[in-house]
C-alpha cells in the first residue's frame, strides 16, 4: 500500500511487536495464560489505594496543576529515602528522576546516549521493552549469554573486544536486569556483580541496571545492587518502578543516575511528556506515606512465593522427565524453560490449541539483523509467568503444557 | 567540563529551555506572574474530581493493571463521541489514540514523520513545547507570520516554494494552533482555514492541528476545526487535551489521525511509555461519565471570560497610549503585546524588578540557526497569561507593567 504519509526512517520501520501479535491469538475463552508478565490483579490493594484519593481533595490545587519534570516533591522525598536504603548511599536530589514507567526511563537513556549504529551490550535473553527503546534510538546489539547466575560476565571482555573490532565503535551502554531477570528469572551472582562493576568502570562504559523485581525475592539471600556495589559510582544508571510492587496502572517509576545524566534525561522528557501525572504521583506518595506499601509487599511476597512453588510443583508433576529443564526462580515473575528439542514457537501454536499460553523465547533476543557477533534466537526456550494465573489455573495450565510437550 | 558520558548528538545538545530559566528568576515572594500558561488552580473541580475515585474501588483490578497502548476503553468510548461532535464526522476507533498529554502527541508525530534535517512549517510565533519535540527529531523550521487572523496562509505557497528551494526538501508537516494560539491568542479566520486545508491537500503535506484551547471561547462565534473542514481528510492530524478544560495534572490528551498514522504512533509509544496511566484515564472517564465536564466548562468559561475582560481593561487603564498594542483575544489563555519600541527581554528584567512577570516573545520562535528563510526573533513581543493570576493581581500586575513600560 502506498502511504499517505512520508514517514521517517524510524517511523517506517515501526512493526507490531511479535509478543503483542501473540497476545492477540490467545484472547480466547478458557485460555490459561502464562504469557503476559502481569501482576496478580486479585492481589492489587484496591481498597487502600482508592482511600488515598483523599489526597486529591486535600492537595487538589497542586495535584491537578502541571508538575515539575523531575517529579512531585512529596513523592521525590519518599523515593530519596527508599533508594538510599536500597542503594546504600545518600542519593542526591539531582540524581533522581520520576518517570512514566521504567519504559520511559529506558527510552530517555536510549535517546540521550545513542546515535544510530551505536553498540549496546545486552543479556541474552533480555527484556524486549528495553530493546524496543534502544532500537528506536538506532542501537545495534552485542549479546552476552546468561546462565543460572545471570549474565556470564566473564565473557564480557572478549565480547566487547570482538564487537568493537567488528563495528569500530566502543559500546555505549551495558543493559542488565541483575535481580530475577525478565525472562530468565536468573539472579546475577555476587561475584559477577563485582566483576561487572569493575569492568564497566575500567572501560568507562555506563551500566543500565534495571531493577523492577529486586524486592520480590521469595527464597535465598538478597544480593547488593550494582549501584550499591559501585558505591554510587556514576557509571551505573539505576532504575526501578512501582509497577510490580504496587500496580502498573499508576505508571510511576524512577531512575537514579549521575546529575549530568539525570539533567539530560529531564530535558529530553520535557519534549516527550513534560512530566509524569501529578495525580498518580500524589496517590502513590500518599499510599507510601500511610505505610501501606510495606504491608502490601508482605502480602504479595506471600502470594507470589506460593504461586512460584505451585508452578515448580506443577511443572515437575506434569512435564515428562527430560522434556524440558529449568531453574526454580528465587524471585520475580518468571520460569524460563529450555526444551530438550523442537521449537518453542511451534510448541506455542500447539499449546494455544490446548488453551494454554506462554511466550516463545525468540521474543527475548534482538533481531538477527541487529545483532553483532554470535547470534542467539532462543527458539528452544519458553517464558512462563507464574504471578498472573490463579493457583488452580497454574496446575491445569502446566498439565496442558505437559500434554502438548509430550516426552 | 568533560563528560562522564558519551552523549548522543541529540543528548549533548539538550539545553534548558529559556522559558524554564526565566521561571526560576520569577520565583520570588510578591511576584505577580503572567508568565506560566497555567489554568487557574482555584477553578479546578477538586471535589467532584476527587469523588470520582470511586472508580478506583469499583474497577480497581482493571484500572491498576497495565492498559492498552491505544487507551482505556471507557475513556476511548467517550472520546469517540466527543470528537465526533467536535470534528463533524464519525471518528473511527483506529484513528484515536490517548496520549500522556498533547506533548506526547507532538513527540510521537515528530518521531514517526521526521528524519534529521526535515523541514516543518510553523507559525511565527508558535508553541515552544511542540518546537522542542520537533527539534528533538531533527527538524528545521520555515515560519509563516501571524496576524490577528492567525497564520497568514496566503504567504504559505511562496514560503513552501522558497524553503524547498533552499533545502531541497519538501516540508514534512505544517504545525498550527488555529484556535486561540499560544502565544498570540489569535484565531485563524474561516477563509484561511479553508485555504490551508486546500493547500495542504494539494501539496500532500500533513497538517498537525493542535487544539487545546478551542472550547475556551469567550466571545465571537465558533469556527470549524481544520479537521472538520477537511471532512476527516487524513491529511489533517488533530490533537486535543484535558489539560486546559479539566486539569493538566491528569496528563490525558488524545489525537485523531489516519489509521496508518495512528498505528505508527501507537507502535512508537510502546517504546516510550507503553501506555497512559489507566488510573488517570479512569478518573477522567468517570468525571465525564458523571456529566461534570459540561458543568465545569460553563464555570471556567465564566471565570476566564471575566479575567480576560479584566486584563483588557487593566492594560487599557495602565499602559500609556502608544507604548504597546494588542488584540483582545476571543478565547484561550493569552494576550500578545507588541511593544512600540525596545526589547521585551530587557523589559522582562525591569518588570521582574517591579515584581511582575511575563514571557518575552523570543521564546516563541525557533532558534535563528534552525530557521530557513526569513528569521523572526519576537523581541518586540510579550506573552501575558490572564488565566492564572487572580483578578486583583491582574489589575496590579498591569499597573506595574505600565510603570516599567513608561510611555
Amino acid at each position: 500500500m502506498s502511504s499517505l504519509f512520508r514517514f521517517s526512517e524510524l517511523g517506517s520501520r515501526m512493526q507490531p511487536s511479535p509478543i503483542r501479535e501473540l497476545f492477540k491469538m490467545i484472547r480466547q475463552p478458557g485460555m490459561i495464560s502464562f504469557a503476559g508478565g502481569l501482576p496478580d490483579p486479585s492481589a492489587f490493594p484496591v481498597g487502600p489505594f482508592a482511600d488515598c484519593a483523599d489526597v486529591l481533595s486535600r492537595d487538589g490545587r497542586e495535584v491537578l496543576q502541571y508538575g515539575a519534570s523531575e517529579g512531585y516533591p512529596p513523592l521525590r522525598e519518599m523515593l530519596l529515602a527508599m533508594t538510599a536504603d536500597r542503594l546504600g548511599y545518600e542519593v542526591q536530589p539531582d540524581e533522581l528522576l520520576v518517570t512514566s514507567g521504567s519504559q520511559q526511563g529506558a527510552n530517555l537513556i536510549a535517546r540521550v546516549l545513542l546515535d544510530p549504529g551505536d553498540l549496546v551490550i545486552v543479556e541474552a535473553p533480555t527484556y524486549p521493552g528495553t530493546i524496543h527503546s534502544l532500537r528506536n534510538a538506532g542501537a545495534r546489539f552485542a549479546t552476552v549469554p546468561c546462565d543460572a547466575d545471570g549474565m556470564q560476565v566473564e565473557l564480557l571482555p572478549e565480547i566487547v573486544t570482538r564487537s568493537e573490532a567488528e563495528t569500530g565503535r566502543r559500546p555505549k551502554l551495558i543493559y542488565t536486569v541483575p535481580d530475577f531477570s525478565n525472562p530468565s528469572g536468573a539472579c546475577m551472582s555476587l561475584e559477577r556483580r563485582h566483576r561487572l562493576v569493575a569492568f564497566a568502570a575500567e572501560l568507562e562504559i555506563p551500566v543500565f541496571e534495571d531493577d523492577p523485581y529486586g524486592k520480590l525475592r521469595y527464597t535465598g539471600e538478597a544480593l547488593p545492587n550494582l549501584k550499591r556495589i559501585a558505591a554510587g559510582d556514576p557509571q551505573v544508571i539505576y532504575a526501578s518502578s512501582f509497577s510490580k510492587v504496587l500496580a502498573p496502572g499508576v505508571r510511576v517509576a524512577w531512575s537514579v543516575a549521575a546529575p549530568e545524566m539525570t539533567r539530560a534525561m529531564v530535558l529530553m522528557r520535557q519534549g516527550e511528556d513534560l512530566c509524569t501525572s501529578t495525580v498518580t504521583q500524589a496517590l502513590v506518595a500518599e499510599y507510601c506515606r500511610r505505610g501501606h506499601l510495606e504491608n502490601h509487599m508482605s502480602h504479595i511476597l506471600e502470594v507470589y512465593s506460593r504461586k512460584c512453588q505451585q508452578m515448580q510443583l506443577a511443572l515437575n508433576t506434569h512435564l515428562a522427565p527430560g522434556s524440558a529443564t529449568w531453574n526454580e526462580p528465587e524471585g520475580g515473575f518468571f520460569f524460563w524453560l529450555e526444551l530438550a528439542a523442537g521449537s518453542s514457537r511451534e510448541l506455542f501454536d500447539r499449546a494455544v490449541g490446548e488453551k494454554v499460553a506462554f511466550v516463545p523465547g525468540a521474543a527475548f533476543y534482538p533481531g538477527d539483523e541487529e545483532q553483532i557477533g554470535e547470534i542467539h534466537t532462543g527458539d528452544l526456550f519458553a517464558r512462563l509467568c507464574f504471578t498472573f494465573a490463579d493457583e488452580k489455573a497454574i496446575d491445569e495450565g502446566c498439565r496442558r503444557l505437559g500434554r502438548v510437550l509430550g516426552g
